[in-house]
């Protein structure tokens, strides 16, 4: 069975379960009317599920590669690159001032949704251009903006983010690469960059890699960071492609998965580049990036399950030992909780894209607060949905599912790249227990609050799924007050724990919700997740609030199996 | 960091927690002394290190291939096989009779521990050629034994299983490859046979596949099947490798990971084959050789955990971001997590193996219901916590992971398949809440007394562990009453919860014996274990007395997305 959009779930979560209808009232997003959604997710589930899903098994069978220094693409990817860009996806949510069609990030995270479950590997490219897009929109200065936004947004270019070194990952302060003024206005820009996701591109006119690098000044650690713009090809005086400038692609890396997504050790050698915002300010801009990317990484995950959980389920029905074996109670334990988890995520994501848009549309704090809290918990759960429901998938396969030509082993070995970028899960759930905690709890137990209040009013008509649901938030807050007690050492050990219950919690909150708004199968999928994955918050607690101690008394040495002292 | 056979974790397990030396007071394994148990340990932990380990990753990026129908493996597999062979190895749990050293199977599933942490592709041939010997060992006619089980035992021959067929996977019953009497005693076989692994082998000089066929008069399903064994070459009057049998492989499978162990598909057209044990019996016999197949599979999972684990923490340990990352405290959670989770496994895995022994040794039911109800439990936990360790072990290395080269992404690769063949762990599962509870839960509740006599014997020294064991093995036999009640289809429902409930108390059990027994550091381990994966316990038993009723009421169309209804 080929890919099939998941268009009506996504609306059904965007009109019933996240409030997008919100929006509308706002002036920002008054013409995100009900014809304009419905127009807009028909089409990219068009072009989803007819376009790019079909390019899926190209990627990864026919992998990027570099020709004499310059990359070729997997067969397809570029016709496919130019179908999203000619359609106008990849400005969906920029400013109309540059091209772009202003609409609401929760409409193009669900477009994002539908194209990673059809083809990650592509898809990617669109994505990291995207969050180019937004630093550039909210960073750069008028002449940047006007030289460079139209041509990413209509997709003759596309835009890289270049963060990583081999020294400096999660610790993007230790970063080295240099940035010299030229006395003109522009940069000298030297160092390696490694795991630059389409760092190079056969599909676009020009590829404008966003750098992070160091002033000459600058002090050490993520306060000397700047943010520079390093174009493949110098923009003439006409704005056009013009001279090369002194950049390479140096190598790709052969991956588990995404073989597609061509990523790459790229070596900077005196190449010019123009600041982006302002100097040492570059952790902002970055940020920009990575926080859109951050969500869109939560999507790209909820993504591939669909894709991966449409297969297996189609392989279930078809697959007949002694029955079709989606009749086989633990076969259909399998995809009844990945369904459950994929609902969860996706209600999950959306609802944090929602209050993206109020916060960009009234400026109201509280939204903000919602959408930073929120963030880390969708990229974070997003990606664990994805590779567990991948997992399941190639698991109800049976020894099908380990066999590369049934497809189910690519949808695991794509997705599993999705807790590690843009930022670890564990980097996730540190920033959440960490940053976002530091409000003294008022994020969390506001969004607690709204469960709480959602578990009451469907008591009368929910009992069985209000009451559990309704206890599990209670022990969520003063687990959360008991966190705020804590150093942050010790919110750590209990972070992934942390995030894996507020998850859970949010993911009931959100079932409950479309239970109370939809059909008899809606309500049978709620109850799905509170009798298998909303009890499994219990343990997580228990982890969430044990402390450090336990792993502190365990020696180095006793890790790596000494463990006779 | 090069992978390190961890022979004094499996001396101290055997000695002090799984009760090994009970062996010891039988005739039959009198001669499994203190010095020989140390010797066969370091001996066979030297060979995974220092022979089998550097040929990992030959398999891995010079997969097994076919040229012009001959198979060529790996490189460096045919002398690492060798010296698997001419250590003894394949025989290790062997009848002296025929040539074995006729030790327990508590040796050789440690034997096979170390053997699948350094080398999973190749360590496949011993252990199915293992599972031959077993077979016939206990049903082949002593013609058949005196002509195969000394070259099987040597290792000049290997062994093959060969179940599967097209339609014919967790359903065996529904095989339809064709035995037809010869009139000479020997049987023409016909038919198609998938995933036979290690199906062809350059590495020996004959391949004996024993082979599940029907006769002609034969009942439908599973009573109808008899087993046979087919060598690739006819044995000559001499005994030697004669005449080529007409059998071939066909193909080989383009799998996720084990790229170095060739699945083959085999035609057999009309191939000689004589029966192994009597007509239509031929399940007990497989089972016989699946059985030890099992066990063998869940030691896998373990031992490439351990594998993946070390390596994780070597790279912890070396790299630096903001310090050792392994001193970050999410960090340290995972890698503690997967050490405790380790421990557990190998010893559920080594106790299951004691039962059998002792079980062989004095014919004692009690201790053979133990094995049976262990055997699902090791299985499935095993190669669980296989994918879960190598998992964590990729996000450990972030970025580096996900890149072929560092090696991580193998390990995750490879034990991806143990959770499926012998029986995936949804069957296994079955058959632990089926066929193992048919006794009335006699096992079990057996197993969970002594849980609780051991949680109440250390509550004075170790309070804060004994306390949850004692209560988690509570509520676990509390589940097992619910179980009890249930019919199968609901058994079935909660059967991978259950399993999963009952690996954490049994892992408690042994952690809070470790910690009596050793040492701080082992201490140390059992606190991480009843801090982090103990009160998992709570959402799995929800989950596995929960019923049939939600995942009935979802619509196969829902499963699919289809939830608006």
């Amino acid at each position: 069975m080929s890919f099939v959009a998941p268009v009506d779930q996504i609306a059904f979560i965007l009109n019933h379960v996240v409030r997008f209808a919100e929006l509308r009232g706002t002036d920002r997003f008054a013409e995100a009317t009900d014809d304009t959604c419905a127009a807009i997710l028909s089409e990219a589930g068009k072009l989803a599920s007819q376009v790019l899903a079909p390019l899926n098994r190209n990627g990864d069978e026919t992998p990027a590669r570099l020709e004499n220094g310059r990359l070729r693409s997997s067969p397809g990817f570029a016709e496919g690159f130019r179908a999203i860009a000619e359609g106008g996806w990849i400005g969906l949510a920029a400013d109309p001032e540059h091209g772009g069609m202003g609409l609401p990030q929760a409409l193009n995270m669900a477009v994002a949704d539908m194209m990673s479950g059809a083809c990650l590997a592509l898809q990617l490219n669109p994505l990291l251009t995207q969050g180019q897009i937004e630093a550039l929109e909210h960073h750069a200065s008028d002449d940047l903006k006007a030289l460079y936004l139209p041509k990413l947004i209509s997709g003759e270019w596309s835009g890289t983010m270049n963060l990583t070194e081999p020294g400096a990952g999660s610790d993007v302060g230790a970063l080295t690469t240099k940035a010299v003024p030229n006395g003109d206005g522009s940069f000298a820009i030297t160092g390696q960059k490694i795991f630059i996701t389409w760092g190079d591109s056969d599909v676009t006119s020009n590829v404008c890699h966003a750098v992070l690098a160091r002033l000459p000044d600058a002090a050490r650690g993520t306060r000397g960071i700047s943010l520079f713009m390093v174009p493949k090809f110098i923009p003439d005086e006409n704005g056009d492609p013009g001279v090369a400038n002194s950049l390479k692609v140096v190598s790709l890396e052969e991956k588990m998965g995404i073989h597609g997504s061509p990523t790459c050790v790229m070596s900077y050698e005196a190449a010019t580049g123009w600041l982006i915002g302002q100097e040492h300010k570059g952790m902002a801009a970055m940020f920009t990036m990575m926080n859109c990317a951050r969500l869109g990484v939560g999507m790209q995950g909820v993504g591939v399950a669909e894709a991966a959980l449409q297969q297996a389920v189609a392989y279930a029905r078809d697959r007949d030992q002694m029955g079709p074996i989606i009749g086989h109670p633990d076969v259909r334990r399998m995809l009844a909780t990945a369904r459950a988890e994929i609902f969860a995520a996706r209600a999950i994501g959306l609802a944090c894209a929602v209050a993206i848009d109020l916060e960009r549309a009234t400026g109201d704090a509280e939204q903000a607060a919602r959408a930073a809290f929120l963030t880390p918990i969708a990229k974070a759960y997003g990606t664990d949905v994805g590779c567990r429901v991948a997992d399941a998938g190639v698991q109800v396969h049976g020894g099908m599912g380990y066999v590369e030509e049934a497809g189910a082993a690519q949808y695991l070995r794509d997705v599993r790249i999705t807790p590690i970028y843009e930022g670890t899960n564990g980097i996730q759930a540190m920033d959440l227990v960490g940053r976002k905690l530091s409000d003294g709890g008022d994020a969390a137990i506001r969004l607690l609050d709204e469960v709480l209040d959602g578990a009451r009013a469907a008591h009368a008509d929910h009992e069985d799924l209000a009451t559990p649901l309704w206890q599990a938030a209670e022990t969520l807050r003063e687990a959360t007050q008991a966190m705020l007690e804590r150093d942050l050492p010790e919110r750590f050990a209990g972070a992934a724990a942390y995030l894996s219950a507020f998850a859970r919690v949010l993911g009931g909150h959100f079932h409950l919700r479309a239970a109370m708004a939809g059909g008899a199968q809606q309500l049978a999928l709620a109850r799905v997740f509170m009798t298998r994955v909303l009890p499994r918050h219990a343990g997580d607690i228990a982890e969430a609030i044990a402390g450090l101690d336990d792993l502190a008394a365990l020696d180095d040495a006793a890790l790596s199996g000494d463990v006779a002292a």
